[in-house]
């Protein structure tokens, strides 16, 4: 059995033509569109790429910041280098040129990945942001897709205050779709709201972690402090629930863009990702972030727990 | 007859689903759809709405701050002002309403218009912004709809030394789709380059008013400058040639968007409304900032003269 050589893969998508990151028969996926590109390039050697990504988005959730790994075999990567170019920069060149010029899913970045690396369970941090223009905001028709809606006005200095009172480590399980056995203690490291130019309040935030729809929950509980429909106490009260309850809206998934992962230095990539999976597997811990809708049920466990 | 109460009409679309601004049998124009909007509204009373534009702007192209005029009859005027409401909060209203929350055309304010207004004839000028990302910039597919890809490397310093060498008043027939009898002169009060926070290459062009696709062509210009292509010199023999010739690519609709129109203060609306329409009727100038293909030809003129 030939080696295998681990790519590294930056990617941006508009989500709003898949069915989300997860391969799905009979829908068109990121990871099924990623996967057949790859395969195109290594035409029947080895085995059929699979491609591991650090943050499995739902139907309608866009990526600027997605990262993901696969393994090529070594016979493929030598036929990439041999006019003496480097593996890495050959690979991103074919494989957006495959994608297309104006494709909805770009790769920007490609590098043999450092030992250790693994873009899912190395990861320390996942980064989303959620846009919402509301009667305030300039509507532009061109961010259209990934900017949420809302016919009314939201108080900016309440979202905020209601941002800085989820952060920490916590249980979330009121913000998380329930899924029988799996954890619910994430670490939420930052939240903020701010309105931007053009008057569109843009939310980051920042986790080690994410569990189902847990940021477009979230984002759903300030709405309701923003709008007055919920107070600062009632949305501590959410907190200290056990389950998710009907006192905020889950918010719809073209608002949300995931921005960024973060990883650990080369050194503890390694010891990160053995971490990581000792927890995941204790806890069934599932950093997806997708909506209810959408994606069939248990699909996104079944690939968590490939 | 009725009285007619003029309307202004501020406008922002996403050009990729239609065939330009200016009405065309069997197409999706934004004239066209606003026109079906502001006619649901008056139903049956009075004339055709028609709607009057400040740049007719072509195939693809895009606009933030498009401005337009609209005249209704008193009559219809009264059944928005029926419950004491203002006539143009309603009308915003309710064609964004008729529009739908995910329309790719927002109306994005509209007012009782100034006496003496002409939203075409008392502009002072326009403003444009063209986006390229080219292997230096973040190729962001959620941006590609509004941003041309470009495969090369543009020296910035370059482009923004082209772009000031085009400014000033000058005839540009060398960067205009000929009309026969249409003048050429045109003021270019602004023209910028830089490169925004993700690497993407943003031009800014102002002036009086654009002839037939000049931005697309003048930014061609600076793009042969940038890649090394055409130097400076070859730039200023350019602009004393009498037509359009090959030495620049005219760049593709994608990547234009009408950022904002300037009107004078509402003293001197008439005036100036006045002194545009004696220059252009004389000069035949029109201000048809579009591509070759996608329109057919006379069309725009045709509605310039209307």
């Amino acid at each position: 059995m030939s080696e295998r050589i681990r790519f590294r893969l930056d990617i941006a998508y508009d989500g709003t033509g898949f069915a989300g990151w997860a391969k799905q028969p009979g829908h068109r996926t990121v990871q099924g569109v990623l996967e057949e590109a790859v395969a195109l390039l290594s035409s029947g050697v080895g085995r059929s790429p699979v491609i591991t990504v650090a943050g499995r988005t739902d139907a309608g959730v866009h990526a600027v910041g997605q990262v993901a790994h696969v393994d090529l075999d070594e016979q493929v990567v030598a036929g990439f280098t041999a006019r003496g170019r480097a593996a890495d920069a050959v690979l991103l060149r074919r494989l957006n040129g495959i994608l297309g010029p104006l494709s909805d899913v770009v790769i920007t970045d490609v590098a043999v990945a450092p030992e250790g690396f693994d873009a899912r369970f190395s990861a320390t941090w996942r980064r989303y942001e959620y846009r919402i223009a509301d009667n305030l905001s300039f509507h532009d028709p061109l961010q259209r897709h990934r900017t949420r809606l809302l016919r009314s006005t939201l108080d900016v200095d309440q979202l905020e205050l209601a941002a800085r009172s989820l952060l920490g480590l916590r249980d979330f399980a009121a913000f998380c779709k329930p899924r029988p056995g799996a954890s619910t203690i994430r670490e939420l490291q930052q939240f903020t709201w701010v309105r931007d130019a053009s008057g569109v309040l843009v939310a980051t935030l920042q986790a080690d972690a994410f569990c189902h729809s847990m940021v477009r929950s979230l984002v759903g509980g300030c709405v309701g402090v923003g709008e007055g429909r919920l107070t600062l106490d009632g949305l501590a009260d959410l907190l200290r629930a056990d389950r998710r309850g009907g006192r905020f809206a889950v918010q719809p998934a073209h608002g949300l863009t995931l921005l960024a992962v973060g990883y650990p230095g080369d050194a503890l990539l390694a010891a990160r990702a053995q971490e990581t999976r000792a927890i995941r597997t204790a806890a069934q811990i599932d950093e997806t972030e997708g909506s209810a809708s959408g994606t069939p049920d248990g699909l996104a466990e079944e690939s968590a727990a490939r």
